[in-house]
């Protein structure tokens, strides 16, 4: 396997585009991350294109990628385009298919391409796909399993699904409302920094605390929003890097793993996580900087726990050290997570390693950890019950 | 890279399953695979799992392959799971994955699942579902290449491509629309040896003649019918397939390519034939069997040409010759291909390939090509207008 290098990113600023396609959106991403690589559309062998729910909310299945790049030149030499779902980790497992296709030496650069159009004009057609992420054929169990205090309460049941682990992880860790309501308010304050993000502005813990209840203990500014956007990387091998020119970062490590079928494995995190760090040759206390998938604040403080940033049960209080903060010793979202900067599904994993590639090479501007040199992303997708159906891990080096 | 095989095959026959679902029919197909390989389900170590249009049948989108095998014992180790759409191509684009996972050294065994619950009580979702893999932004320019005589008369849009692809094919072979219900008279032959064929009878030439006309001038005879079904391979190193005791063969060459935007390239299928054969270092008259994507009927006629069985122009008569029947010098879908045998549409890529290593084997009993060595399959997808969106080829040797 050889070195593989992200020489080139692009990304719409996320937000809610009514007149704009999941095309318009992937073709800003794309254009963007070839420029920035100093690369040609011409160079490129092969397209890994996540998306999670275009099927239906567009109408568009099956060929998503293919339709969507087809603008851009692409296809004038008529390169595959991979199709890849994986809920709200697709992006991120496009980029793993793109890593092993550069790793093995099958192709010299590709790009990899997250891009989601979520919102429609009736939500309840934003909600209803987003379910089609969890497993259809075990519904009830899974509402059964997710039931006590918050199921119901909300028209998504991923939010359900977050409240149920949430009460859990309360439990052992003693974490509060307050704590998931800190982490809403630390991510604003990165959002308010990145341009590409949806929310830009500050909040107060009262306004976080007294926002609507969505499913006990997580209210409105503790949830990722609906949002569209797209997030492009032009990956390759680290001699196209240097013939193009570009400030190029190293993918260390990318692990995708499944959940257990029945709860009875360790947290995908923590297994995703083992293997990466073994592959990069890290650990959490080499880390800089890192992105995690905070669909719902509480998550923030979990991965600590299984990421190894702190042991088990030290979630709240490492927060409160201040560590995970913009200027700590280990900023956690400083893109402003998928709270503040959005989360158009399938393109949040590229996004994460948009920010991540970013900061190694310094172009942070006010959310900048400086001397960043080793970068990891964690996302996540779909619930299989007890479990999440995916979760990937990428470490990013320079 | 290194030698990939396919040391175990698996498929339930292809019928309208009333009762079962996506999951019960990859279960049988993955069970079947693992068993004819000696193999063990603890040692696989990633899923490809292609289907097209579960989203909009089923509901089920995202995590279709997690949700699919979660009760096969695959999770038990948590090891990933890849969705990959490419609408007809599905199955055959994640072998292409699966092929370079094992090539790469990244996985000793893996295994590449096409599966599709594409019946639904109401027949109008189905075809809907179906127009999905066509490119939603182009529709009216996409209705209006496939204009004329054809557009319009069938609810299936892709006949109507099929037609218009045909109409133009007639004008330069002078092929008839008796040419192509011979075809359909073949394919039945063949499909009625088949035990996994959802049609196992004979139709003569009046027969298909005095069928319904879907879009001029493909009868009803000469179409792919709607279906249920999966189909599993097991895919792995050399030295896994000795471990295992396994009668395997080679996967010499998988290609996958995409159609271009405006159709200013040669036929898809040219290009990525021309890419197979070099991979595989054997060319057009090694073939000893070929399954092609019949979708509908002159679709084969046409194929012969492209892979270059016979010259332009020259398919009418290739087909009068009688090469491509059972017994003839390179039968060509000795399945019944997918207009006997079936097409549920994810699935088919890995049902084709389950064919041909069957035949490699000599496991095919009334339809066995004696001997044969050098297997080709031909797999397209999804429709850009003017181009298709997909080909993908895959050449087996043993």
């Amino acid at each position: 396997m050889q070195k593989v290098m992200i020489a080139g990113v692009g990304m719409t600023p996320f937000s809610i585009y009514k007149d704009r396609s999941t095309r318009s959106l992937a073709e800003e991403a794309i254009q963007e991350a070839v420029q920035d690589a100093g690369s040609s559309i011409h160079d490129i062998g092969a397209v890994y294109f996540g998306n999670a729910v275009g099927g239906l909310i567009t109408g568009q299945e099956s060929i998503r990628g293919q339709v969507a790049v087809r603008k851009t030149g692409l296809l004038d030499r008529g390169i595959p385009v991979f199709n890849i779902e994986n809920a709200c980790a697709s992006g991120s497992t496009a980029v793993n298919l793109a890593w092993l296709a550069v790793a093995s030496g099958q192709h010299e650069a590709v790009l990899a391409v997250g891009a989601e159009k979520m919102s429609h004009e009736n939500k309840a057609v934003t909600f209803k796909a987003l379910e089609s992420a969890v497993d259809q054929e075990s519904l009830d169990e899974i509402k059964a399993q997710i039931g006590s205090a918050g199921a119901g309460q909300t028209q998504s049941m991923f939010m359900d699904i977050y409240s149920a682990m949430t009460r859990k992880y309360m439990e052992k860790s003693g974490a509060t409302p307050e704590d998931f309501a800190r982490i809403a308010v630390k991510s604003h304050q990165a959002g308010k920094l990145n341009p590409k993000a949806q929310f830009r502005h500050e909040v107060t813990l009262e306004e976080v605390m007294q926002s609507r209840l969505i499913s006990d203990p997580i209210r409105l500014l503790m949830c990722s929003p609906i949002g569209d956007g797209a997030a492009a990387l032009l990956i390759c091998s680290e001699e196209y890097a240097k013939k193009v020119g570009a400030e190029a970062v190293q993918i260390a490590a990318s692990v995708v793993v499944s959940g257990s079928a029945d709860g009875s494995l360790e947290p995908a995190t923590v297994r995703a996580v083992r293997q990466a760090y073994e592959m990069a040759g890290v650990g959490p206390n080499d880390l800089d900087v890192v992105e995690v998938h905070d669909a719902a604040a509480p998550a923030e403080v979990i991965e600590y726990e299984e990421l190894g940033l702190c042991g088990e049960g030290e979630g709240p209080a490492f927060l409160a050290s201040g560590a995970t903060m913009l200027g700590g010793r280990v900023p956690v979202n400083p893109s402003g997570g998928l709270i503040s900067k959005g989360h158009p599904v399938g393109a949040t994993g590229c996004a994460q390693l948009v920010e991540l590639a970013d900061q190694l090479r310094g172009r942070c501007g006010g959310r900048q950890k400086q001397g960043a040199k080793v970068a990891l992303a964690e996302n996540g997708g779909g619930f299989l019950g007890p479990d999440p159906a995916a979760t990937t891990i990428t470490i990013l080096t320079r």
